[in-house]
């Protein structure tokens, strides 16, 4: 990417952070991806980082929190998060997002759902202006108890109109399908471009055997876009 | 327990098989409770028991098809199910029904919504004719991720009126929670006499951190009982 993108999405952190980061915070939730590795920085730089705690949704994020010197803590011994901060693979402008690239959907939703607050950060590749799926070829993430991956795939199908799902494979170096930090596998799921991302993700949840999905909705309070431009879009 | 109720648990079972079990069954799903032991015994003693593959609902479960002489299949490499037989801790009657005392509630739930047929067995005291809740002082099972637990239970009390809940411990020879098969916790909550059992699973369910509860509704075909006087009763 252009280094004008690279300095947008670093603007977009900040501005992420310097516009809703409230003083008072004392549980701040970070997620991972290229443009909230910035967000880590500005609050590495924040002249009360010790007065707050930050909980991981994940390997890359708990690193990031370790790598800029703030405190880490867990959901369980914090479960009121003031803010939190992630970011998306795909954003409609009703901020609806599709999540799960990087299979950690499990702890980033339930992040997103314990923050008071929570502030997206992405670059302009993951705007989709009209409806979710338009711009993404991976599908809906969906994890699944192991056992129930062939039950929960024919669901999909059969029930939900899926146009194909894929049980998501380990790189080159594992074989096997990818599984998640709570044990389980990954479906991703195409359903095309999404009409109700609210009833699907719950019609989604209610099949045995599944999780949690890649779909939050009325979650994001905002949206901080890097532009190709240079520039930082807020939605 | 009088030899009387073992012999209507007995009776039951055989009915339940006698009267349910096609001959064409391919798959077979197997639960556990003390009513389940006799209709592995009956299966056993089918002439075309080598026919068919039965699936098992957790440890006890396969145990008693090993012990029947039953083929042992799973439930991957046979999503389809021609029927199942288990048991309930309570059963109203419109045959809702609270499982997961045992721990097994998931696999249970996967194997029952994925046969043609789910027949219950069980002995008498498991009746709540009126409403579930009722007789029932443990509560509604409910599997969550490890480290949502405490914000589930959060949600339990706050958004869905759950009047206590409590996080399953381990016998006195572990401390600390259950662990279920699938490496989870397991919240017991108790929400009184249950006035829209589909409506709380669902609520339920779509918490972020739930992955499966214990509330079986729409699923079960019959209920066969062992009356304390000997009798078989039939919901």
């Amino acid at each position: 990417m252009s280094s004008l993108v690279e300095q947008a999405k670093k603007a977009a952190a900040f501005k992420a952070v310097d516009e809703n980061f409230p003083k008072s915070a004392k549980v701040v939730g970070v997620g991972s991806g290229s443009t909230v590795v910035y967000v880590a920085e500005r609050l590495g730089q924040l002249p009360n980082k010790s007065s707050f705690v930050c909980i991981p949704t994940g390997f890359q994020s708990k690193q990031l929190i370790i790598d800029n010197g703030l405190n880490l803590g867990s959901i369980e011994q914090f479960p009121n998060v003031d803010i939190a901060f992630d970011g998306a693979d795909e954003v409609d402008s009703d901020l609806n997002l599709i999540k799960g690239g990087g299979a950690c959907l499990f702890q980033e939703k339930l992040v997103a759902a314990s923050a008071n607050t929570f502030i997206v950060v992405a670059d302009y590749r993951k705007q989709s202006p009209t409806k979710l799926g338009k711009n993404w070829t991976q599908g809906v993430p969906i994890e699944v108890v192991p056992n129930s991956y062939v039950s929960v795939t024919r669901q999909l199908k059969e029930k939900l109109g899926a146009k194909s799902i894929n049980l998501r494979q380990g790189g080159s170096a594992k074989a096997g399908p990818v599984v998640t930090d709570n044990n389980n596998f990954l479906l991703d799921a195409d359903f095309g471009e999404i009409q109700d991302p609210k009833s699907l993700h719950s019609e989604i949840k209610l099949l045995v055997g599944v999780v949690e999905t890649g779909l939050f909705t009325s979650i994001a309070k905002k949206v901080y876009f890097g532009e190709e431009s240079g520039e930082v879009t807020i939605w």
